[in-house]
């Protein structure tokens, strides 16, 4: 199998081709008027699928955005690999940040890539890291190295909470049996530290309106004397967090694992440079949780971000209004034991609580995922390691991630099979920011270590 | 004089047309969008001024949008008096909240306004307020009805704290001339309580920007670790009050003025129904400081309120971004001795002072001016006196309004002459808000008390 190397170095150019095409398509979940572009994306990848060597493709209807699911069977009696990904991608906005347009896929080199990044909304996140496994798989199939069946569930609506996964997951248990779920859709230390991630936080994800007036109202006739909702919802957010910037809600640290010392200093040995992560971000300083570290702060402790806030005049200029209403989208990271609805309730009445009677609130659930953590002491664990190992030359350092992948801890409750996350982009790669892009040297590494999963995996499965 | 009821009366139909024409152009000064719209407007008060009867009119050229300027000197030896108005509006949005298009005029009846009322932007505020005075001319010229000597200066900045204006006061003091200002850009307690406004406040409007990373973030990733700029703006707005409502910012009352008991006493004859205003506004309670009545908070007390904020994703659905700025415009108003360029360097440097070092921050002045407060023991407040009893058959209060109209204490200073604020509007009418209007009653009401005030200003005058 050693010539996965020269097969992906031949079909270089062929590859990358291919995936900007597939960035070129505005597959935005969250806004309405992209969905003709989510339809054009799924018979896309269904295309996809059968040119790398799938038996069967198809585009499954589902109250939202649409699956793209396909199989290759070559004996029933062999094991499973379930393959996860997305085709839809965030917003893009702001786009006057971008150095060039979004979906006008560049490739561009950089510090850390200097044999070239793609330059595109969802380079890396995910259809980048998602079509690593349809080249692992053509590989696999063209050269009679597939060891095992494979099944592949793209879905449509990860960005926006993948609302309608579960009820796919539900009407299709029989035909998503498999042995083990592989999903891309995470990141690597660096080149020289491979790393699979082993903990995902949780997220809930609110909007809040606070309503003062019926009307806008001109704030010098009425200004000191009606409740003005934009300062209001300003000390409402500020109350979420104290002076040690912990969270006020009550009930909320409830369900939160404190590590031991010996595991947090485990933790502690994965290469960071403090000084290097503030000049990149041109920061003075860092900001979070009294008593933890930056890398805990962002993978095993909770937070409440605002995504977004807006209210009153905000064009060009000066307006003086005492507008009627303000609002603030405002997601929280969840960990460990944190139940997301139950968080979600416990936000929605704490925020009530803190209105003013001059005042209306209202607060609106969009979505949210439950935290996910996964044993090292497994046979798909070591399967993975097995892989990293090979290709890379050395162990990688299981690592928690701060990101969110609801739908994974429903993967396992659902389908009783382990998930591994074998992410290849780096947490400079921009996802969910202007100027995305993920690197070439990334991407081609990631199809050349995937079917050493297969590889591994199949023979691990096959001793037990 | 008498026949000025009979004149209107017969000119009703064609007092209003003239107005709703006027009326269409969104002259919008904030917006250099509107730009080409300005310079109509402008073209068309000119044209109304001649046509009402001055001897010349013409558009005079400032740095930003110009002064519309028109005279009638009938006598050297007479007063002269000289009216100031604007023919600029606010901008109309949240457009969505209009009943009608906002430059799209039409005529409704309301509760209070059962004769019927004009609605759309500047309506009130202030085209159908200066166009009172321009018909008021045309009927003392058309009639051999004017006592004195007119100038007409029609500002186009009026919203946007008029900031060329006193250059161009500077650069015409010898035409500027005049024995006393008047102006129609307040308003009236109710048709049978005529009052005149005595007061004003000032006005300081800043606009801040928060800098937190230099990209939007990935929340998942860096939540927790990287100071979020709308959390922390959250925070600073919020510490701008205490809990008693009283504005933070170190040295900010230095300068304000308290009332006697007796003062506050007189101030509380105005007839005012608290549940009546919190029905309108549809508010469970009002907010303001603690000690100061509603309408004490309204006019004599200062205030600091967010006329508008923004940052991060403000689209449909859900986006896990942390984001890089968060921004906010904010306008104090300032009573008595407040110096509107101080208090905008105490905010500046206060506000400076209130960032972590995780932010940056940015704080820019748009614009501001004085308080206003006006003596009613002089001959020109007398005369005001004597036309609204005329008018009205009964003696207007004297009031503090909330609202501000940054140039007036400059016209004292500059052109050493007493300012009367004649405003025919209710604090109902919606200006600054959407479904902007003005009553047809109001409209005609103030074309037959302005030449009263020529009258007795004349007769009074002669007297001295």
């Amino acid at each position: 199998m050693n010539n996965i190397k020269s097969y992906v170095e031949n079909n270089r150019d062929r590859f990358l081709s291919e995936l900007i095409d597939l960035l070129k398509i505005p597959s935005v979940s969250a806004d309405s008027k992209h969905k003709p572009d989510m339809l054009k994306t799924a018979e896309a990848v269904k295309k996809n699928l059968l040119e790398a060597g799938c038996d069967s493709a198809e585009i499954c209807e589902t109250p939202g955005h649409p699956v793209v699911y396909g199989e290759k069977i070559i004996d029933k009696n062999l094991p499973t690999v379930l393959v996860y990904g997305h085709y839809d991608v965030q917003p893009p906005d702001p786009l006057d940040l971008w150095n060039s347009p979004p979906f006008d896929p560049v490739i561009k080199e950089t510090e850390i890539h200097p044999e070239g990044a793609i330059f595109a909304r969802g380079a890396c996140d995910d259809k980048g890291q998602m079509y690593m496994h349809v080249k692992a798989l053509e590989y696999m199939t063209k050269n009679d190295a597939l060891p095992c069946n494979v099944k592949f569930m793209i879905e449509g609506e990860e960005e926006v909470g993948s609302e309608h996964l579960a009820w796919f997951i539900e009407n299709n248990r029989e035909k998503l049996q498999n042995d083990v779920i592989l999903i891309s859709d995470t990141g690597m230390i660096a080149k020289d530290t491979p790393s699979i991630t082993t903990g995902l936080r949780g997220l809930s994800y609110m909007e809040v309106e606070v309503t003062g007036p019926n009307r806008d109202l001109h704030s010098g006739l009425y200004g000191g004397a009606v409740a003005n909702p934009i300062n209001v919802l300003s000390k409402m957010i500020a109350s979420l967090q104290d002076e040690d910037n912990r969270i006020t809600i009550p009930g909320f640290y409830d369900n939160v694992k404190e590590y031991s010392e010996a595991e947090r200093a485990k933790m502690a040995e994965a290469p960071f440079d403090l000084e290097e992560y503030k000049k990149k971000l041109d920061i003075a300083d860092v900001q979070g949780e009294k008593g933890y570290s930056t890398l805990e702060r962002a993978s095993i402790r909770p937070t409440l971000d605002v995504n977004g806030i807006w209210g009153g005049y905000i064009g060009e200029g000066a307006k003086t209004v005492l507008p009627s209403k303000a609002y603030a989208k405002i997601s929280m990271r969840l960990v460990s034991d944190q139940d997301w609805e139950n968080i979600s309730e416990l936000f929605t009445k704490h925020f009530e609580s803190l209105a003013p009677k001059s005042v209306k609130v209202k607060v609106t659930t969009h979505h949210g995922g439950q935290a996910y953590v996964t044993p090292i002491d497994t046979l798909e664990y070591q399967a993975a390691n097995d892989a990293y190992a090979e290709a890379f030359g050395k162990d990688p350092i299981p690592q928690h991630s701060g990101g969110s992948i609801p739908i994974v801890s429903l993967f396992e409750k659902e389908l009783k099979s382990k998930t591994i996350l074998m992410g290849f982009g780096f947490d400079t790669d921009a996802i969910h920011s202007p100027n995305e892009h993920f690197g070439i040297w990334n991407y081609l590494k990631g199809i050349e270590t995937i079917p050493l999963f297969y590889k591994h995996f199949t023979k691990l499965k096959q001793a037990e």
